[in-house]
């Protein structure tokens, strides 16, 4: 059993209220496998250029995430410098270099084939629907998307969809992907291309998990201060399918449970710059914040 | 042990994009009472005009609902005349005629004296601040504002809120009130000031309910059509102050579920026009409701 992600890893410059990091390891495949290690092996396909510190590779290598699939090609790794404003809800990017990643294809190594849960982070939808067509077998398929791509490449995004599982998007994306205001009409209307699983980020607010008719209201852990957002929607799925995959079966209360260490994780992210946080945590760190967020749910 | 409330009584025309409801029974201190109604006697502190139709008195006073408060005016009912619009999110007031209303000053009458819970609807925080001190005793009063008073009377909001127990307020406006983006942060601000206990109501995001040190957070009933948002927040605070009432002790545990009760109520009020589904539930339709609710968020 081990889960598999398809993303991108990058160098980040990150600038928020509280601060600046420059040139720190980031990207939707780095949060999504620090995260879905605490629970399972994580196997990562990505590319990157010869910039890449060594001591970040060395990073990824220590936390059990296999790196057969992290491509190096010549030239630069995808480089990304975003500023967020005073209430973090708002970011602006001031400087993107795809670099190696602008015209890179996804390729699963062979070791890869025992992958029983695949992950298709945020990436044109042409190329997460080309790479699943090329993983032999699986046994649970789950894909992110963004408005980018909603807007752009609805039809690609639309046939990615029907082949996948689990469909995991903010709430902004799912209004946009499905017209409809009321979130639980847009999650139907999802279900109804594909995917039994719907998983809707709604940040502060939490988490909405529809799964077949059944609904999860999952709170959002009660954070006082958000210190950098970066990389929280990635550690969330991380969490939610490293969960998952260690589960015997895919039942509602296992798919709940997954949610409610998705948003776990997603809070640990965002309380340091980049990865920091997901480096100096411990299980029993994760298995506490799991009890404090029932507490906080109860009633 | 009764609730007393001090709001408004109006005559309210709606229009969604579901339909249109001229010339209803409406009003903060109305939906209020109905939804309070179910748990306690409530004691109401109003003012109408002489076109109020008898038949809206009538069913007022059949739901257990005291009306020696209710004085009536030579005049025209308060009227309102809102349009909601696609997502319900936004609403404009097309017409608002004051009537009796604009120079109207609450009296409470010698009868109402034995009131323990006292709810303060929103109205002119000045006139909040003068019947609460002119209330002899009572053990808990809670308030609602808006954006409105908040923006262009702040001080008589803040003097107010030094002398309530409970603040009822929605998200825009705790963040308004506090300069504050963090909802957390925010009604620590609040608390400072004087209230032990603030409830921030987020529409389709549920609740946080905040008691001294301790956070709750609750769901939103899972509602695919709202009907008409009109009343909700008064019926949330109905739900709200009449379970507390009829509680012995105000613990933690019984704010959360009164916290509960009053999303019920909230969820009912939207599902018809105006207080149209408030007038046709039964207390097995709320408790059902309740443990809904509770499926709904148990992990």
């Amino acid at each position: 059993m081990s889960v598999l992600v398809i993303g991108s890893v990058a160098i980040d410059t990150i600038e928020t209220p509280f601060g600046k990091a420059k040139n720190i390891l980031g990207g939707s495949a780095v949060y999504f496998s620090l995260a879905c290690s605490f629970f399972n092996k994580v196997k990562l396909v990505a590319v990157i250029g010869e910039d890449l510190k060594k001591s970040d590779y060395a990073l990824l290598h220590r936390k059990n995430i296999h790196l057969e699939g992290l491509k190096i090609a010549k030239g630069k790794t995808l480089n990304w410098h975003g500023k967020y404003f005073n209430d973090l809800n708002y970011r602006e990017t001031l400087k993107l270099d795809l670099g190696v990643f602008s015209d890179y294809e996804p390729v699963i190594p062979s070791e890869y084939n025992d992958c029983n849960y695949v992950f298709l982070a945020n990436i044109d939808p042409k190329h997460q629907s080309k790479v699943l067509n090329s993983i032999n077998s699986y046994k649970i398929a789950a894909a992110d998307t963004m408005d980018h791509w909603i807007k752009n490449r609805r039809k690609s995004v639309i046939s990615l969809i029907k082949k996948i599982d689990i469909l995991i998007l903010n709430d902004s994306e799912a209004r946009l992907i499905s017209k409809e205001a009321n979130l639980f009409s847009a999650s139907r209307w999802i279900q109804k291309k594909g995917p039994k699983v719907v998983v809707i980020k709604k940040g502060e607010h939490g988490v909405l998990l529809v799964h077949g008719n059944k609904f999860f209201g999952a709170p959002a852990y009660p954070l006082e201060k958000t210190f950098d957002p970066t990389g929280a929607g990635d550690a969330f799925a991380g969490g939610f399918m490293g969960y998952l995959s260690q589960c015997s079966k895919i039942t509602h209360k296992n798919l709940r449970l997954a949610t409610i260490y998705g948003q776990v994780m997603g809070s640990f992210c965002v309380e340091e710059f980049g990865v920091k946080k997901l480096l100096n945590l411990s299980k029993k760190d994760i298995n506490s914040r799991v009890r404090e967020l029932r507490k906080f749910s109860v009633f």
